[in-house]
């Protein structure tokens, strides 16, 4: 079943599409497609939109659908774009991502069932969720193994997802020691991953490419940046990308540590990309001693971000 | 300010309400409102609707408001309706909520915000976010203090909450220790506390009881056990309770420990009230074993859900 696919192999840097709010915390739709065209022309390879870094987790579903369809046309096939359908019901996530693949998604991004602190389901329950959305969709389904969803996902249960469901294809690593669950997942499920991939901000990125990691999926932006590293590394040159790495580690360190889904919009609002970089209640507004080494580590790296407004 | 109000104050048995799928998953919404008429016939003083045993996280948005919109109308006045509008974004839940109030709704219920395993919100966001709620509608505002939001919310910052949010004065509190944070929150809050709630399935109910709990939130199965116990403690008469508590013991703990939300709709179908008691995925089904000791222990108490249909 898995392991082909006569569909494109999708690679490269694809960052997080942040959303974007107004001062009182509704959509502001103009400054989410400046943000985009920003995106597009630092250099993504594709996008992923709706991901927890797009503050996906205090969206109404309308507000989901209004964005998928939105940026989906605006983008207008210049880029792969990747969807979050992230839901708890396999029903109410395979209808999502039915949408979204019909609005023009190149890919899903979803998480394993979860809800709160404490409700998880366990092997069968994930097992039958992946089956019911890759049953409902024929584009590729990319896994997210992240800790927010408090479930723990092995290697074997994720080689097991992509042999045996056909969409199951991505697998964005983004747990501790993802380097070396990268490696396992590799040698376990051969060609049925796809893409095995690297998250958190590119935090790992160096670690997980020496693993095998075909993409990266990091923070808004500095697409850049990410390009700088990752453009060297695929042409063969690992000494150059090794070296791109440790010129933007103190960017991406401070983006992962210190400041989190916000980095991305302090960097836009500061650059003119958008008029308001706040994330929407009850998110904490950005330190602004974190803001300021932010903004100054971003200025010493010549990011288009900075300059693009 | 709080602490007094011109509407009823509610006290007694309020069950919550399963939500009745068919066996693919589908809402079956000829189910749900017998349910609900069985609910009623079995001596609820009111319902909650929407709750986590109505497995409102494997809902869509459209699926809550549809689910609101019927059986508000459909109870029509017969009893006082709670509607859980429970969202990590105030945004959404004061919309919500406000939709549920202009359906009728005497009352909503709402978790503090949180999102999964590790997307918590300090004291300054749940503040916040109680703040952007009670401000948007006119009816009360029970706070569930419930494990699965991740959050710890002390018996001071709920008394915070009741005397500086007009609409915050009832609190379900199932954490462990209830009855200890109930008489703590009471003593804090006086009357700003308007109704301290018991809540999980009605297992520490004696001792909710004891500390001044006014409301018990149960499970939907048997609100006919549970007024058994009531009834004679608002009476005056404790050695009844007391005694109506331990008949009824064995079963709310099966349930409680046991069964979790499927007991409720598992003595629905057997009784005929509806026709499926399944859980939507990925909820594993009904243990067996617990199942038929759920059904042999409600025969044994001559429960009226057995009998209803």
């Amino acid at each position: 079943m898995s392991g082909t696919t006569a569909g494109p192999r999708y690679s490269g840097v694809f960052p997080v599409v942040p959303t974007i709010f107004d001062a009182a915390g509704a959509l502001d739709l103009e400054g989410q497609m400046r943000c985009v065209d920003f995106m597009l022309d630092a250099g993504s390879h594709g996008l992923c939109i709706l991901a927890n870094f797009s503050e996906q987790f205090l969206l109404s579903d309308a507000e989901r659908e209004l964005l998928t369809a939105r940026i989906l046309s605006h983008v207008a096939g210049r880029a792969p774009v990747i969807v979050t359908t992230t839901h708890t019901s396999p029903l109410v996530c395979a209808e999502r991502s039915r949408q979204a693949q019909e609005l023009g998604a190149a890919m899903v991004m979803v998480m394993p069932p979860y809800h709160g602190a404490t409700i998880r389901f366990g092997e069968a329950g994930i097992l039958g969720f992946f089956q019911t959305l890759s049953d409902a969709i024929d584009i590729p389904i990319m896994i997210q193994d992240a800790p927010v969803s408090g479930t723990q996902l092995s290697a074997p249960l994720l080689a097991k997802l992509a042999t045996s469901c056909e969409q199951v294809r991505y697998f964005k690593i983004e747990t501790p020691f993802a380097a070396a669950k990268l490696r396992e997942l590799i040698a376990l499920g051969g060609a049925a991953i796809e893409g095995p991939w690297d998250g958190e901000e590119a935090i790992t990125l160096i670690a997980d490419l020496e693993a095998g990691a075909t993409g990266a999926m990091t923070g808004g932006g500095y697409p850049d940046g990410i390009r700088q590293i990752i453009d060297p590394w695929v042409a063969g040159d690992k000494e150059a990308a090794r070296a791109a790495y440790q010129r933007w580690l103190p960017l991406i360190n401070h983006e992962n540590r210190q400041c989190g889904l916000l980095a991305a919009k302090a960097l836009m609002e500061a650059g003119g990309v958008i008029r308001c970089g706040d994330g929407r209640a009850p998110l904490p507004p950005l330190n602004p001693a974190a803001r300021e080494q932010l903004l100054s580590m971003a200025k010493s790296l010549d990011t288009l971000v900075l300059r693009w407004g």
